[in-house]
């Protein structure tokens, strides 16, 4: 307090939207805060479902693009590495540190390809996905002239019909040529059913596991008797992870929203019928706003808009104001329905965004909140970090 | 080239997505494209448009976000100035030295005002909206305090059901009170009509027009008959503009998305029934991706997904690749479908988004090209800057 810090010289506004130490009624608007108690159980929680299963947790990155987060999720979290999805993404964190990283994408422009094979000669341990045999030689390549090395999971469609091989016959050839190159290591498969993840109905999405199953099952059995066994079995997401640490199959899981939540997995069903921001995860992402008209009685416009969150997955939950609704957004605009009058101008609140990945790569910042004061602001460092 | 130059020191790939000078085909995707040809043309048919019209041109910069596309609309663009929506982004483009900027928009939070007021001491001229007698006082307090001047525009409800005083008798004493405020001048009145900008159906439009236009002339008579007619009636999109000139009652404009453009206003009708984009102005943006995966025929993969991309408008559009479609995205992966199999890992798409305000605020930098070659490399430099 008083003294010299990171954020010296940086104008709380124009720069940064608070300062640590600051009470959190001052935080500039709209923002996206984190309540660090709930981070914190979250991260201890997932830490201890895997530890008590036996898995390997490589945290999907690609939700918070942060590496403080990322350290936590390592050191507190229990987490192995972090996944992303981009080679600008995993460039920021090789750079930062991280240690373990799975590019859990398939890269393929010559020059992604050139950033990837350097990536390792920041130290860490880097993987990458492949659904393609003609991607094994470009990797191999790029790796003998750095003199470095990659490890490969072979990417399986397991249903979700976006990429990763269709058949048990191409997954060998690909293990096969990952095994006969020099400076690839075969590490196993990503199996990774993404449009499973938000089924609502716990029924629905177990028999698309199930589904999911029935098609990873012949790939293992078949590099099994290649003689290729995949040592990972890598995948499952917020939505899924108990059912992939069920299978018997998987023995890495690759959740990311588990951390911050969103409105969206915040109202899919567990097992029992509990909603699972109530059974099993606390919403720890809020995105703040500010009222800042009130122009006709039971119409409220607050400052968040499209430009502040991602409205792909349904508006956002207002917390703590009953009878108060996000009704619609414009780029800078929310109109928010106040049948009881119970909203003024510069009053503060509290959304849950519809979806956490994309609402977090338009901030900049994330102000972590304990109580009622501004604890910590951890820049969103890969935010942008798409190319 | 070979000499030092701005971008000296920074990579491609991990810092900035291309390099002036380089070939178009080894920008790093997914990222924006600008036509500079068609942005040229687009700002100088605009300007000859109000030049003919007699009308002023304040271009808004929330759909940019970027200095140096505002330094252009006022340089060969015909603008007097800039509107933005936000403190934060009109502090970016007054330190920047756009010298007229209008905030369209409520300030309500007490930091955000003062920021406002201490924004003329960059030296330009700075104008707000207001909507609530209240925020009069407070504006008010805070010239005062810094010994600066801000105008005033009464932002009427004209249909949009957003921010907006609803009646001309709460138009005449806000615009009373500002009179009577000492630092703050009353310029006249603000009546954007924003839900009828994409309507696609001309006549559809324009009788929504025709309604807003009936809110509009009672609150300018009343103003009239107050004694405080008017100086700038100010509004208008790239969907209604020729309505505003033609009206008799505006003589600002604020239109945005006529100098980029995008698939949503692209397919909004004229007057005799032709396409936007054909009639009036090109499409100057792109987002340019890259396929990833080609796991099954019929189906490919690309590298721009919702982080590169707001989709609440729509999905982009495949130019100039018959028979490809966008047909579905997640964060990272454009999911495309290819019955007639053109495509191939590796190859470059140009898409039209959905949406060019939201979408060019995912993105840290718009590349110009003319030809073949990079140009230009320009910061979206308020990204972000919603605080």
């Amino acid at each position: 307090m008083g003294m010299a810090d990171e954020f010296d010289g940086l104008e709380v506004g124009f720069d940064i939207p608070a300062r640590p130490g600051m009470a959190a009624g001052e935080i500039q608007t709209p923002c996206l805060v984190l309540d660090l108690d709930a981070l914190e159980r979250n991260l201890v929680r997932m830490r201890d479902f895997v530890t008590a299963k036996g898995m390997r947790l490589r945290a999907h990155a690609k939700m918070h693009r942060s590496v403080d987060v990322a350290r936590l999720q390592i050191g507190m979290g229990g987490a192995v590495g972090i996944c992303c999805q981009k080679v600008a993404e995993a460039e920021v964190f090789a750079r930062a540190g991280i240690a373990d990283i799975l590019l859990s994408n398939q890269v393929r422009d010559p020059a992604k390809i050139d950033r990837l094979a350097r990536l390792p000669l920041f130290g860490g341990e880097v993987s990458v996905c492949v659904d393609d045999l003609a991607n094994v030689a470009e990797l191999e390549a790029a790796v003998r002239r750095h003199g470095t090395r990659l490890g490969v999971l072979v990417e399986i469609d397991v249903g979700a019909a976006r990429c990763g091989v269709a058949t048990p016959e191409a997954a060998v050839d690909i293990a096969r040529a990952v095994e006969a190159a020099e400076g690839l290591r075969f590490d196993g498969v990503q199996a990774y059913q993404g449009a499973l993840q938000h089924v609502e109905d716990h029924a629905a999405r177990a028999a698309k596991f199930e589904a999911a199953l029935a098609i990873l099952r012949p790939v293992i059995a078949a590099l099994g008797a290649a003689g290729l066994p995949p040592r990972l079995v890598s995948g499952g997401g917020t939505g899924s992870f108990r059912m992939e640490a069920e299978s018997g199959l998987y023995n890495e899981l690759q959740c990311g929203s588990y951390a911050f939540m969103d409105a969206d997995y915040g109202r899919i069903r567990t097992a029992n019928g509990a909603r699972l921001d109530e059974a099993e995860w606390e919403n720890a992402l809020f995105l703040l706003t500010q009222v800042m008209s009130q122009p006709v009685p039971g119409r409220a416009v607050c400052d968040a808009g499209l430009k502040s969150q991602s409205m792909e997955s349904g508006l956002p939950l207002v917390v703590g104001c009953e009878g108060v609704t996000y009704r619609g957004a414009s780029d800078e605009h929310g109109t928010l329905s106040d049948p009881q009058g119970r909203l003024k101008p510069g009053d503060r609140l509290r959304l849950i965004p519809g979806h956490c990945d994309p609402t977090v790569n338009l901030h900049d910042w994330l102000v972590g909140v304990r109580g009622e004061v501004v604890e910590s602001l951890w820049p969103v460092s890969a935010r942008g970090r798409s190319f």
